[in-house]
């Protein structure tokens, strides 16, 4: 944003300062402040519907060149109003409009227009949980929140949230900024249940871990994952100090779930005492990233109960299908898992910033109690005692009222649209001779490719390096056709590559079905340009096709 | 909130759900939701100006039977209007009015109402910074207002900041949500810096702790950090399997900061080949959390820098201290660090949620970085590539749009304001024969207590035990008035307990001053209040007195 002309001194001095501290009484400044307000909830709005689709053509390069000014003006540079103005109309076209029916490549859409209230509110009365002193009944509701979601996802009975929901000692789960930091959390308290204090040794929080493998005898711990797991697993390896080379990829079958004999192998190789081996947590997938896929759950369960190995749940996507009747059968046996991560800026379609992790036992997280003199004093109510993060907003705030908004039916009503749109946009794609579905969606969630015809029949082929070819040349149509379609700026879909049996790795288009607007003629509608995107592709780097 | 009688159904069907994701084009409508935004921005001021000063009074026992209910409602049971009001009404005056001249207890304050608006903004756009998929401009524009931050502490050249300003593969420092996130964002970055990548050995990032310590023939690493530093470091060395154990209290001096012939004694002794020791980072602190304390930065850089030893600043509270030419000083040796923590929501006055990291080397966080199929591609300018979290808010346009606004000049005014009035504060404490200042501000916070006329002799006996005797009876003393005062909800003054030479664990009242509306009037009103407090905790323990 360059800097505009300035027509008097705006915050510098002690008088205009002091204004913007204090909300004003006087009703012309208020009309003003609200009129910014209506700039913010509808010039945004009907901005992005006139001029942008998903996101203006230019270039990152370009754009780069807008944003090389690294110094903070001496003095202030402009105001609120030229502020939000730049917004709206230099940024928001050059951003990404995520609320477009046509942008189905993310985990990311549009949100309840409530829940841009909320959020104000949250930031208006900017109360930090962390403590009671700066929350009181905040941290109160916040653990009604939780509970909520834990009773949901546990069933557990009545009588138990009644004498847990607002137990100081007990902890039913957390909020956290996001998925990566909900798995860090649930790992972090499966390494130290796995390793903590016994006689000479005070546990693996308070020793590290080369003395906690030495008071167990243990050599080589792991985590066991499935190769459809998402990326924050591995990085909440390393963070931890247990290396992510030690995190394992269990192999998958065909529809992308865990495979449970290649399972059962590894949990035999690996949590054997003669071996000095220990699995430190197994990690299901209820509603991969890539490709939506949820792990039997029930079977592995089974497995981890009688090892006594920390049984987590990554739900961060799937989670909220449990608000349909119809469809939380999908994620049968997630109410046996130790820890659950559920992520409400995806289909609780709350605005970004709400990771949560549950745990069954609402003791789970004494392992990882952090007590201060100024804060948190041992015996005390304060949330900030049991959590990764300390500062924080007050996230239960939004999801709570939401709830109350929405209710268990309206969730289900949008859970139970993205399936089911998912499952017709997959029957569209077969029915498409130039397009072929990868993996099929179980929850909202799917990924397919353009097949020309030339090449459709030589993936078929006896001949390996031929089909390998194919594959490969289908791979570099595919990636084209992805940027081609995000830069045009009109729709966009997402890609990743899958390593497939028989093909290897292969870059697949990818749809996450989660804006009520998105229809299925959206859907037809972006096949089309796909369509007309590969022909163009094939054309040019083949102009006798 | 107990369930209202429901009107009429709400989103629980198709249309009305759609409705609520489709902005509303109908005048009609915007006027409904205008007056939502006006209730949330004013109603909200309105009703805590005339109905609370900090708090309502009210037990958390009393609050938290309201807050039993653990089931979703399986149908809408509130209009955003409801839930609006419910929270203005019914929430609000039984939270922490944070924005109170008169709340000087912890490093929450009022914030700047454009603040909120810029808050709105993010969530109607809501972006996600990890991937440019989702962000695009956004991360540009984040990139560009970490580099003034950096430049504020590190003042490289202008050709440093042209050259990496936009460059993807460098990282000036990244977003986080608090400042115990950052500091464990640096302590893992200087983990990974300390046992890197060697002949036959991944890094301790990839194969943990115990090929690590084998790799490096270390048995004894550690992290020193004053004994004024903040528990997050105790948990982030808890976090990274370090061991909490092995973070070890330098101790400090009567200004509370870090004793320079301790801090040289133990680097000896810990940072030592042939005892295979090693230090894995020194944390300085700059506005030490309890005290305001700055710890003497040049010398500790001067002590790091020879042994290759990581230079962490913990400047959560005290970084923006830098916006101010009359105060900067106080940080000197702040741009030696190799990385250091800024907390946005603290003293940039921004809302909750705004933690930051900042490394000297824009490689630094390669240390850390990691990659999937689906975004942070090797190669990608994603910002999700070297990050601890994932999904976050776009939380610089917050910033960014802030420093535009306020100018340096803006927050100087706002620091010196802080740092004055703390020091007449402290000025009027002292003159008060009811206390002493225990820790006079260096910053922007102080610690004092009440000491009754009786005491004050004892606490002069040469008899140590008389002595100890007189301080623990002030420890109750003062504990009670502050607890007293806290609940009565007029004002708010923290506590916490220092160590203090001759004393021992000494309770003290601890302000922090950053409200620019808390003037010296408040605080003597304050003072006020905390005596008689004393004087009725004195009367009525001692009847006789």
């Amino acid at each position: 944003m360059p800097p505009r002309p300035r027509q008097r001194p705006l915050v510098a001095n002690w008088d205009t300062l002091q204004r913007v501290f204090i909300r004003p009484e006087d009703e012309t400044v208020r009309r003003t402040l609200l009129k910014y307000m209506e700039q913010i909830l509808f010039g945004l709005h009907d901005f992005l519907r006139d001029h942008v689709g998903i996101t203006q053509a230019i270039r990152l390069k370009d754009l780069a060149e807008g944003y090389g000014d690294s110094r903070i003006p001496a003095e202030p540079e402009r105001k609120l109003a030229e502020v939000i103005q730049g917004l709206v109309e230099e940024v928001a076209p050059c951003a990404v409009n995520v609320a477009s029916p046509y942008f189905i490549g993310h985990m990311t859409s549009a949100i309840p227009y409530f829940m841009v209230h909320l959020q104000t509110l949250v930031a208006a009365l900017n109360q930090n949980p962390v403590k009671l002193e700066t929350s009181k009944v905040v941290a109160v509701h916040e653990r009604q929140v939780l509970a909520k979601l834990h009773r949901l996802v546990f069933r557990r009975s009545p009588a138990f949230y009644r004498r847990h929901i607002q137990r100081p000692a007990s902890t039913l789960g957390c909020f956290v900024e996001d998925g990566t930091l909900a798995n860090l959390t649930a790992l972090w308290v499966a390494r130290n249940r796995c390793f903590p204090r016994r006689d000479g040794f005070a546990g693996v929080e308070a020793e590290g871990w080369a003395a906690a493998l030495t008071a167990y005898g243990v050599e080589h711990p792991v985590v066991l994952v499935s190769q459809r797991g998402h990326f924050s697993l591995r990085k909440a390896c390393g963070v931890l100090g247990l290396g992510h080379r030690h995190i394992l990829t269990v192999p998958v079958d065909h529809r992308q779930r865990m495979d449970l004999d290649a399972l059962s192998r590894l949990l035999d190789r690996h949590h054997d005492s003669r071996r000095r081996s220990r699995v430190m947590a197994l990690v299901g997938i209820a509603g991969s990233t890539e490709t939506g896929s949820v792990d039997p759950l029930p079977e592995l369960a089974a497995l981890c109960a009688p090892r006594g190995i920390h049984f987590h749940v990554d739900a961060a996507w799937g989670g909220p299908t449990l608000m349909s009747d119809t469809y939380a059968p999908l994620l049968e046996g997630i109410q046996q898992a130790d820890s659950v991560t559920i992520d409400g800026h995806k289909q609780l379609y709350m605005p970004m910033g709400c990771g949560m992790v549950f745990f069954r036992d609402p003791r789970a997280m004494d392992a990882v109690a952090y007590h201060a003199a100024y804060v948190n004093r041992p015996g005390s109510a304060d949330l900030g005692i049991r959590s990764l993060e300390g500062s924080r907003p007050a996230t239960s705030l939004v999801l709570g009222s939401a709830l109350a908004i929405m209710g268990r039916r309206g969730y289900a009503v949008l859970i139970e649209h993205g399936i089911d749109t998912a499952r017709r946009f997959a029957a569209a794609i077969a029915r498409r001779p130039a397009f072929e579905v990868i993996t099929a969606p179980q929850l909202n969630i799917l990924t397919y490719r353009l097949v020309p015809s030339d090449l459709r029949g030589r993936l078929c082929s006896p001949d390996s390096s031929r089909r390998q070819a194919a594959n490969a040349r289908l791979n570099h149509i595919n990636l084209q056709i992805q940027r081609l379609q995000r830069e045009a700026g009109r729709s966009f879909v997402s890609r990743t590559t899958l390593d497939l049996p028989g093909l290897g790795d292969t870059v697949v288009l990818r749809a996450v079905i989660m804006n009520p607007m998105t229809t299925l003629e959206v859907l037809e509608d972006i096949l089309d340009e796909q369509e007309a995107l590969g022909q163009r592709v094939c054309r040019a780097e083949d102009p006798t096709a």
